[in-house]
């Protein structure tokens, strides 16, 4: 991934209770995603939403610990993205919770990496 | 909505304590999306932001019953994003709180309903 | 920025305890966009991620205080966010932390100031 590249917007629509091999699915995705060198990884977390299994879910309604709605997002040139992809959809296809994903462009205007550092 | 379309997503800038008829926006925002049959929608809560209105919020400096930025996000085929902007924007319009609409492209890579349940 | 133009949405993904002189870079990021009156701007947490430093952070397993990704979007017509981003891009580039920017375009659908108000 290289300033003034264009690169791949992948969203994955999940609920933050589904799971994969006992493992919350956001998780998963994420590890995956690290594990494919993948540039970069955010999961954002919706107080409010509804999706394909078409129930409102909210914080206002629910505790903590039940479902609300997660975007989790990936960044990298085309390719790699379409590789990622590749290696999770089966699994992602073959769950029983509904799912959306969806990609769109984007053009880069910085990418640099950071000293490696451990974070404490 | 389908695996291999194309859909629009359509963004709305709105404050955690914006109002409509004694309801916060944003729920009603999701609550008529859901009326109208849209695929998905997600409210995501800024930490630190400002909009129209031009006055920066955050977390940091006002409590948590206070105004953050909120962005409510809705996804599905074009032609039912326009009908349901249709429905709100002459409501949004009449409001006495800035906003901000935005509506762009993305290309679905997989969508599928999941079993229908009630989440508990 | 008007109904039915077209805007730019500048994307900057950072790290929650990234710095600059002694302040949060995403707050520096924010303040700077109010000062060159930039239209809007939106800082979300991430709740998992990782980025160009390549190390997964999570709220499972760091606490509240330490590093999460943060991802602070402006948005405004092309030509004011390339001037903003021209006058934070070489402090963005100086840095030790990855970084990583991107810019993608909207159609506006509405935009309209609020009454200003002091919000308390």
């Amino acid at each position: 991934m290289e300033t003034n590249s264009e690169i791949s917007v992948l969203k994955i629509y999940v609920g933050s209770t589904d799971q994969i091999n006992q493992q919350p699915l956001y998780e998963y995705l994420v590890f995956q995603a690290k594990k494919k060198g993948i540039a970069g990884a955010t999961v954002t977390k919706g107080i409010m939403g509804f999706g394909a299994s078409s129930v409102i879910h909210s914080y206002k309604f629910w505790e903590i610990s039940e479902k609300v709605s997660l975007i989790v997002e990936f960044v990298d040139e085309e390719v790699k993205i379409r590789e990622f992809w590749n290696t999770i959809s089966s699994n992602l296809e073959a769950m029983k919770y509904g799912c959306l994903a969806t990609i769109t462009r984007a053009d880069v205007l910085l990418y640099r990496s950071g000293i490696k550092h451990t974070d404490l």
